[in-house]
């Protein structure tokens, strides 16, 4: 397949807050983070009627473009005292009736990266963080954020706001300021499509000892209405089928299991709303937002049936052939509502995921429940006289994790195959980059972190089957790499400095796979500092990579094998050591993690894949990370006690390491080995691709460096896609 | 202190039925132990008089003797026909009225060592394993144990027993048994002192199930009540003060603490039961169980005083007189209800730890408040006309872990110096007995696993302030190794076989420490596969005691350190690698442990104790196990990341490892050197002591092994003791 060029929707006003994936995009420690989930909740009211859910479904063409051309009016002031006005204004409308309103960062399906149509945080606000809760009474409007974005929250937002920075000692929840601020007993709305279901009945629970009431709005979202002609279209791009030979096994079969699950639960159907499980269910994939290959929807399985609530616009004859094949067939995305509806109504069990799905859809269908319930109650009553017990009636839903994250997770042999194709040409971009990049230094290039980033992507782009950065690029030089979230912006980065550690973390997405990987590189001379730090990371990084493991084993207790080098010397990171990632999908994906937060009891599963990617940040000074993704994979040990299977990791990621960094007297021969083994390894990988530059890196690489400072020149060879191989 | 010639009860009947603490000595899988521990259950039932709780108070002497010769009686069938017969006959009695009685292995305190008078599973049973539980009906009589015992249990009940055999498929727990056998509705009793709270209320709702009620039948226990004459009296070992030297910190000091953790949870009194926390609290230590230093008592704590309920005849005037200077007052044992009842008639708030406090305690709380509070409830309705909630009135009770537990855990300076000095003493006694068991081997002397055992036992009890075995001796030759929980018997043991490994884990009660150490050991040549894993064991030794980590880090982040090594080839150990230790106390304490069961997130603090006692064992074949102990300590480390504390661990244990066991081309250049380092330490805390036997050990100690198959001799080195140090 040739190269798509970049299809999706890469947005200045990248909001990506999700507390799902608390992978290295976060700095702050877990305590913190529920303190913040907190604000993002809802409250479940009373309701008899379900106004029906109206979205605009005409979309203007979105087209890609390169980072540095599309970070404009970042620190664009808007006029927010207007816009909080005539949001005031519609608080007393009648059959709205509220004294505030939460505007969580969210969209309606919990996404990490959402279209721009649905940033409605940061319209309202001024602020783009990726992270951000905003609640607005008659009188006072705050915005919540963390210390990732403190100075960023101040600069965006104008003399009318209050920035809560939250984790600071004595700063509020939102629930616990709402309760501060207003009189008891006030109305909170919310727009129940922007909250989980659990969400919401945990923000119930708070503000209710107030005698605060939630009032679902659903129909507008009071800051669209607002927003108006300036807001943009909702995305529209085309669908697309995700190839067998990618995706590995039918829709039919996965269909065939869910509905096996179905039967184990006695479900009739499963609502289904994270956007990257109905992809991956359809063997589709979209281009509605910047970095996931998806596509705005909600799905149903039924026992008998499937249906996909989408946008008719961007399906093509293809798509809607293979769905009729697969018995999918097609409805608005805006009828899921009276879809659940009348699910209801007809008895049917549905089976929710209440962490994922929405509160509107869920209090639909328990409304709908309660309504239908008592109407055949009053029925049998008056008609049959029949003396059961009419409290066992009626349908009441099955509230259990989503079956498909985990099916999802385990991938098969076409989609292990797919991700460890698109990394060889992702290394194969790589090695370009880095080549360039050192060449343009030693030229003595001034080189902004974002032109770098751009040239990243440039290099990729040309790669066969390149769709799109698979989040928004990591680039940091000196005391920019300690800010683990760092994103540069034209106006404010800094130059790449030869005299400073570089870090580097990006990836991309591939009609085959899906690539997330991180050098950190130094173009003079580093300091025993820096090499000490360096090592120990990387010390982490093998120790986590040689890990062999019995299987049930939850990704937490291999934590400590990536810590306990730098813990020797009393050093330590704030953030986890591996994510899922998805088979060209989401770069954030569950259920499975690797970190210290010893809540995530999944088991690593043969066909898993996860990153690894222990690193160090000195603040004011600079960044370490070395990232690869390794695929979890059966060891071939000498015994099997117990019975049971070993597990190890396959790496995935070809890329070399800096040498230079390491202090080799730190280092046991079996690391030594590894590092030279990797980097056999990554030349041999290699060898498949044409050499445009003639730098002879055989010798370095074959040489052992037991003992021997010696510094591979890996990094100087170039590797070029020769084939398409995809 | 001079020697005080083993004054403990050492008995054949030990029975250690206790599941908070899963030691090495448990080889069974968690949930499978879940199972179990179901069947140590017990039920509240209404009652509205409480019976007074006697004890005979007058105790035989009871001296200690050596190993060999107190396994008299062991395979003695007793007559389990009869004691049914009489126990069923109570069944009908008046005030008795019950269906089918649960017999636990436990006495009142969930103590892991009983004395002799509380083994009434073993007496009605004639089962003497240390897990069972027994459940009479009026028809069956069945015993449930786990797979170390289930042989034992063969031959050791007549065809009167049904044999439960836990953890099998198909094996019902005894609930549900209860639930299979009993028609709806019946009554089951049991001793309300032989179950924590906790235990009894989950037996509860298990039984209720089928409709049946669980009696609490307080007095007598009904084995007792057929056990009569025959049944050995209570211990009554005078009870000794544990001086201050090794205290570290007087009970004022403790009661000080103790009375805060009052206040701060709104309580007016806490009730302790749990035997090692009152000889901790108390700086008090006693003789009525085998192994463990304590003496049966209750204690309450009150804002403004304390009672220990003990049997006045173990109160020597010294400890009388240092229980008042501690403003202590005695109380008979047996009175503890009746306490118990008045504190909550004065509307006491008492504070329990309803995991380890029994049933009868809380329960006997519980109604009296309820009568209480019924009572002033109409005295204020009729006296008063008082309008106020009187549902808010009466105490409730302060349901929550006890805080002695942690404090204990936590050793002082004065604690610390007594584990290293007891086992510098055990280390020397060790020693001796090394280089004995090797030269008798070599004159070829057939030596069986109780000889062997009992030897020990003549080196330690020859140390200052030797006073009892901290467990029973695990001496086991070949596949006897590889039964974890492994007791030799005089009548059944192997010959100690100089052709096959030899695990030994044993440790002693000191007046100033407990110790706990394992080390396997070879007498000839062993294979490339005994070598091969007994170095894996050792690599995981050492990656744990090496180990650096961050305050705040439960035990269970670094149990995978010390399983890594095993892992890699396909290996692992189905027990924890560390439990707590008592500072000469129990042998086994929480509230911290090492473990793969990530239950357990008590923080490993500084002052803490823990073994390190990775193992393998290979049915049929051979088992190996070399354990430490540890104290936690600060590291301290050239940074401090995050402004915390990192923590290591420091050796308490210096017992030579045999050499000839490692496969140096395994071990890295750090595990090399942490091995001769260890020995250079083991020789330089030798120094202290004369040596015996001129073997010139220091060149092969202080030689460097790397890549050299270097075998120290140190094992046949000879400490004695030169002066007492106590």
């Amino acid at each position: 397949m040739h190269s798509i060029s970049s299809p999706a929707v890469m947005h200045p006003l990248s909001l990506s807050a999700s507390s799902r994936f608390l992978s290295h995009k976060l700095l702050i420690p877990s305590s913190f983070f529920s303190n913040f989930k907190t604000t993002h909740q809802g409250f479940h009211t009373n309701f008899t009627k379900v106004p029906t859910f109206i979205r605009n479904c005409t979309s203007p063409p979105v087209s890609a473009k390169p980072s540095s051309q599309i970070r404009w009016n970042r620190t664009k002031k808007s006029e927010p005292d207007k816009k909080l006005q005539a949001l005031r204004e519609l608080f007393s409308r009648p059959g709205i009736g509220i004294d505030a309103y939460i505007i969580p960062s969210q969209d309606a399906h919990q996404s990490e990266f959402i279209a721009e149509c649905y940033m409605r945080r940061a319209y309202i606000s001024g602020f783009t963080g990726s992270a951000g809760t905003v609640v607005v009474t008659k009188e006072k409007a705050a915005l919540w954020t963390d210390g990732r974005y403190f100075l960023q929250a101040e600069k965006q937002l104008n003399s009318n706001w209050i920035l809560m920075r939250a984790g600071n000692p004595g700063v509020p929840t939102t629930s616990e300021w709402l309760n501060d601020v207003l009189a008891p007993g006030a109305k909170v709305g919310v727009d129940p499509f922007l909250f989980s279901f659990d969400a919401a009945e945990e923000l119930k629970e708070a503000i209710a000892k107030k005698n605060h009431k939630l009032v679902y709005l659903y129909n507008p979202n009071l800051v669209d209405e607002i927003w108006k002609g300036s807001r943009p279209m909702p995305p529209n791009k085309p669908i697309r089928v995700h190839e067998l030979k990618y995706a590995g096994v039918d829709v039919a079969s996965k269909l065939s299991f869910l509905r096996s699950e179905l039967l184990d639960t006695c479900s009739s159907a499963i609502i289904v709303s994270m956007l990257d499980e109905i992809a991956w269910l359809l063997n589709l994939r979209g281009s509605d937002v910047p970095h996931s290959p998806v596509m705005y929807a909600y799905l149903i399985v039924e026992v008998d049936g499937a249906k996909l609530f989408v946008d008719n616009s961007k399906v093509t004859p293809e798509v809607l052939n293979h769905l009729e094949n697969a018995g999918v067939a097609l409805k608005p995305y805006d009828t899921i509502l009276s879809e659940v509806e009348s699910l209801a109504a007809k008895g049917a069990e549905l089976w929710f995921d209440t962490s994922s799905v929405n509160a509107a859809i869920v209090n639909t269908y328990k409304s709908a429940c309660d309504r239908h319930f008592e109407i055949h109650v009053s029925d049998r009553k008056g008609n049959l006289h029949n003396g059961s017990n009419d409290q066992s009636w009626g349908p009441s839903g099955v509230y259990r994790a989503s079956p498909i994250s985990l099916a999802k997770a385990v991938k098969n042999h076409a989609e292990l195959e797919g991700m460890r194709n698109s990394h060889l040409r992702d290394a194969a971009a790589l090695a370009q980059f880095w080549v360039w990049l050192e060449e343009e230094v030693d030229k003595e290039v001034k080189l902004t972190e974002v032109d770098v980033a751009d040239k990243l992507l440039e290099f990729r782009s040309k790669q066969a089957g390149f769709i799109d950065t698979s989040f928004d690029t990591i680039s940091g030089s000196g005391a920019n790499g300690a800010i683990i979230h760092y994103k540069p912006e034209p106006e404010s980065c800094s130059v790449v400095d030869p005299k400073k550690l570089f870090l580097l973390d990006s990836g991309a997405q591939y009609v085959d796979g899906t690539t997330d990987v991180t050098r950190t590189v130094h173009f003079g001379k580093p300091t025993a500092r820096e090499k000490d730090c360096f090592t120990r990371v990387l010390q982490g990084h093998i120790a986590l990579d040689q890990a062999v493991f019995p299987e049930n084993t939850p990704g937490f207790v291999l934590d400590a094998f990536a810590r306990s080098s730098l813990w020797k010397i009393g050093l330590d990171y704030r953030h986890g050591t591996g994510h899922g990632v998805g088979a060209a999908l989401n770069v954030h994906e569950g259920p499975q993690s690797i970190s210290f937060r010893y809540g995530n009891i999944t088991p690593l599963q043969k066909g898993m894949i996860v990153s690894n990617e222990p690193g160090y940040y000195e603040d004011h000074a600079f960044g370490i990370r070395i990232e690869n993704l390794l695929c979890v994979k059966e060891v071939d040990t000498p015994n099997r006690y117990g019975g049971i299977e070993y597990l190890g990791f396959e790496k995935l990621t070809y890329v070399p390491i800096q040498t230079k960094l390491v202090d080799l007297s730190l280092l046991s021969v079996a690391e030594v080995d590894w590092l030279n083994n990797y980097h056999v390894q990554v030349w041999e990988k290699a060898k498949k691709w044409r050499r445009k530059k003639s730098i002879d890196v055989s010798l370095s690489l074959t040489e052992k460096l037991v003992y021997e400072s010696v510094d591979t020149v890996l990094v100087q060879s170039v590797f070029l896609i020769n084939e398409a191989e995809t």
